[in-house]
């Protein structure tokens, strides 16, 4: 790997991508095994304050898609009504296509291209690509998929970092 | 900002490190106003099984360091004592000296180059420099930086995204 926009940006969205739905995995078998309700789990939140589960996985998609569509375009909008783990699971799946369906080159070309994208409900902010990436896209990204990850460890999902690491 | 290694590791660490301490003053001061002992905050886990509030933090400005470290050479050690927010706030503002201290030509010429680090207690991994920090350092960096905010949260200090994403 050398350091391209591809691989900052695509290879860091599928890793994590494909960790969460293993993950998912394990808590469709913890729900299973321990008589929860999947619809409950997909409602659970840290604190009522913050968005419920399926919510922060929704968002994990939703940074790596828009990220990649602004970087060459106009995204898609991907509805926001799964009802259970497959459902997510398709909605990671989905994600996963869409990220591999960019070519590097295309990827690559947006380092300094000009990407403008909503910060908050009112807002707008143009950066850069590669800054757009770097300072907005990646953390955003980790935000919600480690806030995914956290909200299953409360619950008792086991799972460790090498599973969010995609590393099992 | 163009793409290469300093502005994928460097600028990243720099962006959150800097979030995080002002996360800390805004913690410090609901540690004030609700009468909270900050030594019982460091110790707060999201679930028994997790580690507390202080090692996130801690664990957040290790893979900074020890990034920058194992890209040019040998990280040094940060004793893992603090006792207060303040001496957190003190780690993070070493951190964040230290990450500052390479030139970016240091930095930027270790894309290529083969970086062994620990993974586990036993086990080691060798990557090229952009790799490691793609794949490795920058998901496990996010992945402590926002389990200490998520840990925050969840005992109702004020803090939203704009403040994960030094926006603030």
């Amino acid at each position: 790997m050398t350091l391209s926009m591809t691989s900052v940006a695509t290879h860091s969205f599928l890793q994590t991508l494909g960790a969460l739905s293993k993950i998912l995995d394990k808590a469709a078998a913890h729900c299973a095994a321990k008589k929860i309700d999947q619809a409950v789990l997909l409602q659970t939140r840290l604190t009522p304050d913050m968005f419920p589960f399926v919510r922060q996985v929704q968002l994990t998609c939703d940074f790596a898609k828009n990220t990649l569509g602004r970087l060459t375009g106009e995204p898609p909008k991907f509805p926001d009504e799964e009802k259970s783990l497959d459902e997510l699971k398709a909605r990671i799946a989905k994600t996963i296509d869409y990220v591999k369906g960019f070519s590097d080159a295309d990827i690559d070309a947006a380092a300094g291209k000009d990407v403008t994208f909503p910060v908050g409900p009112q807002n707008t902010m143009t950066l850069k690509g590669a800054q757009y990436v770097v300072a907005f896209a990646l953390p955003n990204f980790y935000f919600h998929a480690t806030t995914a990850y956290d909200i299953l460890r409360q619950v008792g999902v086991e799972i460790g970092k090498r599973d969010f690491l995609g590393r099992t």
